[in-house]
């Protein structure tokens, strides 16, 4: 159960090191074998146990997350807030301890708070994997996203990647950003005004006002998902105004590399950012992300717990 | 993963084969003595994995199928709207490819939409369970109901068979037509003139508007369960008329021959559809039919999943 | 499946017997080995079924429940009412045949209403765990407290443990109470004098109005949970009023022994029953009672399902 220091907490892509990164897409892709039942699943976890502590609904995150644990044979129990102790008032730290206490090894967890992930892994002691906390990171559908580009394209060094969207409020578009800039990406970002971060800079990334600049002969495109609540504050043109300027349709894929790729972590609003054509076709790899995903996540799972261990046949 | 041509996809019993309906009853034999612990739990599914897709509640056919799959191993994941994607707007397509993407081999699937079922089936490669679809059809509750009545008369052929209730809006009445009808019983429906579904005459059965007709006779009673729901928009009769006009109860039970069996798909409106006295009767085997629902989703899923394979102890 | 007269359902430390408790006591030791993983998990329960049927929703109970199952190889579904049968007006007695007749072992229920736990064991052949019925009791955390307490001061005999808070409404007040009573304990209770239950001369315990005088020389003080839902029927103090008059706080604790143990079932109003700096002293073993609790729940379902049957390493 104890958390030593090579950093087995999967918190941010920030700060986490290369080395980290590439053993985790390394393993990831033995792992798609077992999701494609390409080769058969090994119980390696069995005995160990996650928790998946979500305090956002999130049945696609959450689905991945258990699915991956079970195809490695450990036992996942779910906590959603819906039901939670933290209804009735009990603080985050306290949560975390009862849930350390009941001698899990893992602990997955999403929360609306920016850092809660950071917060957790230093209040105890079970191994945290961040499965999006506010606006920060996503960690893994950025790994996620660096495999299927990876995957696809051969390598990530030097691919024009263009990220499309509210970036502000993206945690998916934060965690792509640190990931791919250390895999040297050349990473465009794309968006309304309103709704790029303000330390742009830092990032070292190129941003463009309109689309059609930003497409200009992309290897790859993310097409972040709208969040209809965050239009109703004002901050966003209407869905109309939002698919008229910025929405992905066949038109403006037309600049973009002939090879292009195009992500999209889910759910889609098709006919808001993203064209129904373009959601489906031949360059969308939106189905396989979630593939990659769960590969990605029983990497993480299985490195987090066996501390890299080879994998090995047991059943 | 692949489906092939052999139809495992288990949609509806107006088009199922009798052979399939055969197979599935025969195993279901030899696996309602698992439900009953008369012999072990036979782990022949591990390594396999069953989403439960819900887009509507029901906790009884959810943890029906759950515990069939875990009974023979199989890793079972639940997913409910409640917490879904779907209130994100995704639509039921995506929702069906996100699923198959993350590599499940079996979904069990329940929508409000008739023909739900058809269209996964027609969508996504995983095999599909139709666990209600609208008013369409219940396939699993059909053939648990013939398993019942098949092991408590010895046969379907020629037995008189009354369904009384709101026929239109129910998929078990649908599902048990078609599959009593294919094996030789002779089916007789009742209920308010309203509630009779138009394509009355295609059914092939016969329609009494006075249940003491229909119950004479009778070697089954099926009671339907009245959805309150459906009264409130006007389309019944007050509950205290139906229970006067249609209510399943001692008296009328007389008509019937002595050995009548009743059944209910359950949750009872007790005192409504079904007096007390007749609930927990001799001749009531509702709490059967509940085991036998286990042992029918094993057997489907068993059957599903391994192409007919003879059962064998493993553990 | 069957229930026979050993009494393996555990509904009240009321009419346990001594000998029941200090075998669940005993076996729970070897099971908090596992729990802190200092020795392998057993699958001993593996085949076993166990149902966790809440009628009431309980994050920390249920998750607790589920986590000792799972820790012994045993099946665990979840059944919360949220979604259930229930909710459509079906019988608490309907919803146990149901669950029952789908062939389960073991049935965790809590529910709202006293003795819901005494009348399932009635109606049903599954093994009963009661985890709270209303405020009658809440046996698994009257044992987990017991065996904290032990664990610690090495005797429950002849301890002084004080009780505060709402005794009448509390279920785990009225567990501890016939449980520690049985053992020896000298037990002391202070609260509300509005929310003293009237049979308190038949309890055996001592009543005091003040705190101060309640903590003077204490062994153990269990801060029960203050249910802000009642707080505002008018039945409580202020929650300011509340703190200021019974909330255990440093300035309080000097006047109990300096070894005083500090236990709560959690989840904690920190700042109104207990001081934040309370909650985590070096005396607080309130995390620990977590731990214990699942060693306790593993004890009971052990038991209940082997029979008293010596733990041996299957794996």
């Amino acid at each position: 159960m104890a958390k030593d220091s090579t950093g087995q907490d999967i918190l941010e892509l920030r700060s986490m090191p290369v080395e980290t990164m590439e053993s985790i897409l390394a393993t990831a892709k033995e792992m798609k074998n077992i999701v494609l039942r390409d080769i058969k699943k090994l119980p390696t976890l069995r005995g160990r146990s996650i928790i998946n502590l979500f305090f956002e609904p999130s049945t696609r995150t959450r689905t991945s997350f258990e699915l991956a644990g079970k195809y490695l044979g450990a036992d996942v129990v779910n906590i959603t807030t819906s039901a939670s102790s933290v209804v009735k008032g009990e603080s985050l730290r306290d949560t975390l301890l009862t849930v350390e206490a009941m001698g899990v090894d893992v602990i997955v967890m999403r929360h609306s708070a920016e850092g809660a992930a950071h917060f957790a892994a230093k209040a105890v002691q079970p191994i945290i994997v961040n499965a999006g906390d506010g606006a920060h990171e996503h960690p893994t559908q950025g790994l996620l996203d660096m495999f299927t580009i990876r995957e696809k394209k051969g390598t990530i060094a030097g691919q024009k990647i263009v990220i499309i969207g509210d970036i502000t409020h993206s945690r998916v578009a934060r965690s792509d950003i640190w990931g791919l800039k250390k895999l040297g990406a050349d990473v465009h970002l794309c968006g309304p005004a309103t709704l790029m971060p303000r330390d742009i800079g830092e990032l070292g990334v190129t941003v463009h006002a309109r689309v059609e600049e930003a497409l200009e002969g992309a290897d790859v495109v993310n097409v972040l998902r709208i969040q209809k609540e965050r239009q109703q504050k004002g901050l966003f043109p209407s869905a109309r105004e939002y698919a008229r300027i910025f929405g992905v349709n066949d038109a403006r894929l037309k600049l973009a590399k002939p090879d292009v790729l195009i992500l999209h972590p889910g759910p889609m609003n098709r006919g808001l950012e993203i064209a129904f054509d373009v959601a489906y076709s031949e360059q969308s790899v939106i189905q396989e992300q979630v593939t990659n995903g769960v590969a990605v996540r029983m990497s993480i799972l299985f490195q987090a717990l066996m501390g890299g261990k080879k994998i090995e046949a047991v059943d």
